[in-house]
């Protein structure tokens, strides 16, 4: 076992320092310094290639992993290290190595081709990358869909199969709702939060503390500018997030800080005796999302939230907001208006985006569509969808990172981190006397969710947290139901 | 030779992952994460020792450093791998990692003793460090002096013979002209940079603008903030600074910017024919201080840099600018005024805070003083130079962050940088029109300085460097003389 340990302890260091060289690109590192970075990626993914399949490693995990001296928290860490050493094994290194190194450019290509809102320049490089997510696919093995061994690397057991359940539930029910809300003939505004220039300055020191009053520790943690806003962590003393200010946007830094807050305090939360045992970490994507959309939508969007607060966000922006109530302001966050970019979307409208990523993936892999005709598609499901008409391949297909990151199955755990928070939140209302912790006791959440999610890391499955925190297992409706009770109220629809 | 190429790719990545970890630390590392980061710092220091101490490394340099087909550069290339390798040889293993361990941890504890003002806090780390000191220069050896062995590290070839005689030759020259100034009766005080409240916001702003006046390239490199402005170097096209801003003190930030700017310029100036063989660096700490200190005092104190810009100064700062002449705010810039603090020193009373350093340290390696007796001498020597007395232990022994970080010797090199820039000044005003140059072609300057100095990287020794460039060794009359005809302006005094 000591051998295990000395192993995890090599795969945290250089862990560390792939996270760290990564969180330099995105927030710091000069452009011309692209490829001495690029190298220096390559170099630590080898050596982190060459711990996780060395043959030593595995037979020792093997050994131990049904040994009867083994404890249970080891038995986990096990199952978990075998399941990444496995695939790591089934992996050849030259291609390893080569996809780290095509990754390092995708990036670049993919900015310059969003600027210029031009897909043909980043279509030979999508086109490289799906043809890895294929052999991965191979490599990885799947019983049912090809795609689920994609789906399976962000959200354990989740398939196709669940997802088009899920997502023909959902346009079912929602998209209903969407049309009633949009012949209520009740209009809401945005307007409040793009009214003349509202201060850098001033934004960032409103953002700073608002972090802090959720619970953010900043003696564990940094809060950066970053273009794309994000959340990654060294290890739960050392949790790095970023968001974005723009002069004439004041809810854009506002909702992107309280997201990656959300994400931050789950990481800042895990047990301290998991450190060290590759389990101290959150367990999925899926769960991640749940806490940060909870903190974003269900925290960040009500009114008993803010009532408290929005003084100080007025004294922010006096010449802005002094004649807007909290009442108006809330009512603003929570508008629906359909739109074309994804991370400003309505939590209303916002599945839709999703849906439309996840099809086309869907289609990719199934060899029914090839890379060329992504946009057309693309904007085809946005006009179905939504109503939409897409300007441009920069407000179309190319808004998110995901793709250029290799990230094929990602999308899906945005919806589910939002169900996952309603099923989460019906518990915890039975629990917490919400009206007073919104108001004046946010800790009583946070250490409700640190009880209940956090602190468990990845030695608890999602499918576990969900199990034992709610008593059953994922049902969608509880999504559902926190929708429509939610716009209902805000627009005034008749039962 | 491809094996030693091999090698050196391996010692870059190291070096790349060493220093980001450094600037992560010193710039943005939440306080929590300090274990993190000093085991990472260890696991990546004993991976440079292996590659560094490798028996077969070591023989396929010294199997090439003689042969024929070696060439010129990888002549210089092995040279100064061999002096590296070999120093490193001479430590054991775990001396060394046990020593990055220490100084790890020896950051925090100087920065705590240095806000509560008590230099007992550090006493016992300092201790420590000066041990390991004294066994480093066993483990490097010296021919007259023990101290030299260290000096030796930072400006290759200094001795305390060498600065002996330096430091002698300023007491008897500068001392008198101090004195003189203190006597004259004119009084220059620095009011304009302290009236109010100087808006971070503005003073970032042009304090970014400023070092790309001068030629930093954000293409290829960061401006950042902390604590103590320093400046490291990733590579040629990946160059980090720092500075710093307090809002009641305009002077300190364009100082401190304009200083770290002359490190960076050096950094990015190398020949891009040097990346990747060890060379691609600046070739001594005297030679990187003589470009700082160039550009902070002989370009960025001069009436005729400040004249076309000072007009862009005053409309950042209209409320405290806009009374005072462009001449009266570079005298002010020019003022001899005694102070504690080295950092924020005149450029009159600099060599004597250096001086101090030097003979303490001095001192401590031929065993004439325990560290307990530091402060003491510290503040006797102050009064004695400066005629000051020391107020506190942060105001006094622990204001400067060498020490905690093992940097003995290292001070002397920012009075050798300062004459070294006087003599080099001294050959450029020959070759250059330097009238227009500070006025309105700050380019022509910069490119002669790439060309006598940058490009060669460590190619060149200092003194080759010196030589070349000016036709005669080093000689500290050109920054005496300096000193001289520029107070005495400041001043009148007459000759």
């Amino acid at each position: 076992m000591k051998y295990i340990y000395e192993q995890i302890q090599l795969i945290t260091q250089y862990r560390y320092l792939l996270t760290l060289i990564q969180w330099d690109m995105e927030t710091e590192m000069p452009p011309a310094a692209q490829d001495q970075t690029a190298s220096a990626v390559s170099f630590v993914s080898e050596k982190m290639y060459d711990v996780m399949t060395n043959d030593a490693f595995i037979s020792e995990l093997e050994k131990y992993e049904t040994a009867e001296e083994t404890s249970q928290i080891e038995r986990k860490m096990i199952e978990e290290l075998l399941l990444d050493v496995r695939k790591m094994n089934r992996i050849p290194k030259d291609e390893y190595v080569e996809y780290q190194e095509l990754l390092n450019y995708a990036h670049a290509i993919w900015v310059k081709a969003k600027a210029e809102a031009d897909f043909a320049q980043f279509e030979p490089t999508l086109t490289k990358i799906i043809q890895y997510q294929k052999k991965l696919i191979e490599y990885y093995g799947y019983e049912a869909h090809p795609y689920d061994a994609l789906l399976n690397e962000y959200e354990r057991g989740l398939t196709v199969k669940k997802l088009d359940q899920l997502f023909s539930l959902l346009k079912e029910r929602l998209l209903p709702l969407l049309k009633r809300i949009q012949t209520s003939g009740i209009t809401i505004t945005g307007d409040c939060f793009t009214t003349g220039v509202y201060s850098i300055e001033q934004q960032k020191e409103f953002c700073t503390w608002i972090a802090a009053y959720l619970g953010f520790d900043y003696d564990a943690g940094v809060l950066k500018e970053s273009a794309h806003p994000f959340s990654m962590s060294l290890n739960k003393k050392n949790v790095r997030m970023t968001t974005h200010y723009h002069e004439n946007n004041l809810e854009s830094s506002i909702s992107s800080t309280i997201h990656e807050t959300g994400h931050s305090l789950y990481e800042q939360g895990v047990a301290d005796f998991l450190v060290g045992t590759f389990l101290d970490e959150g367990t999925s994507l899926g769960i991640h999302e749940s806490q940060s959309r909870f903190y974003e939508n269900i925290v960040g969007k009500d009114i008993r939230f803010w009532e408290p607060i929005f003084p100080k966000l007025q004294a922010h922006f006096p010449d802005q907001l002094e004649n807007i109530s909290c009442t108006e302001f809330v009512q603003s966050m929570n508008r629906v208006q359909a739109g074309p970019i994804r991370i400003e979307a309505d939590e209303l409208t916002y599945p839709f985006h999703v849906m439309i990523r996840y099809e086309i993936e869907k289609m990719l892999f199934e060899e029914k569509i090839t890379v060329s005709e992504i946009p057309n598609i693309w904007n085809k499901l946005y006009k179905e969808y939504l109503g939409l008409d897409i300007e441009n391949d920069a407000k179309g297909v190319l808004q998110d990172v995901h793709w250029s990151m290799g990230s094929f199955g990602y999308f899906p755990t945005y919806v589910i981190g939002s169900a996952y928070a309603s099923q989460f939140t019906h518990i915890m209302e039975r629990d917490i006397d919400m009206d007073e912790a919104l108001s004046s006791d946010l800790k009583q959440i946070l250490d409700y969710l640190r009880e209940h999610v956090h602190q468990y890391g990845k030695s608890k499955t999602a499918d576990e947290i969900i199990r034992e925190f709610t008593g059953e297992l994922f049902n969608p409706e509880y999504y559902i139901a926190y929708l429509y009770e939610k716009f209902s109220k805000v627009y005034q629809l008749s039962e």
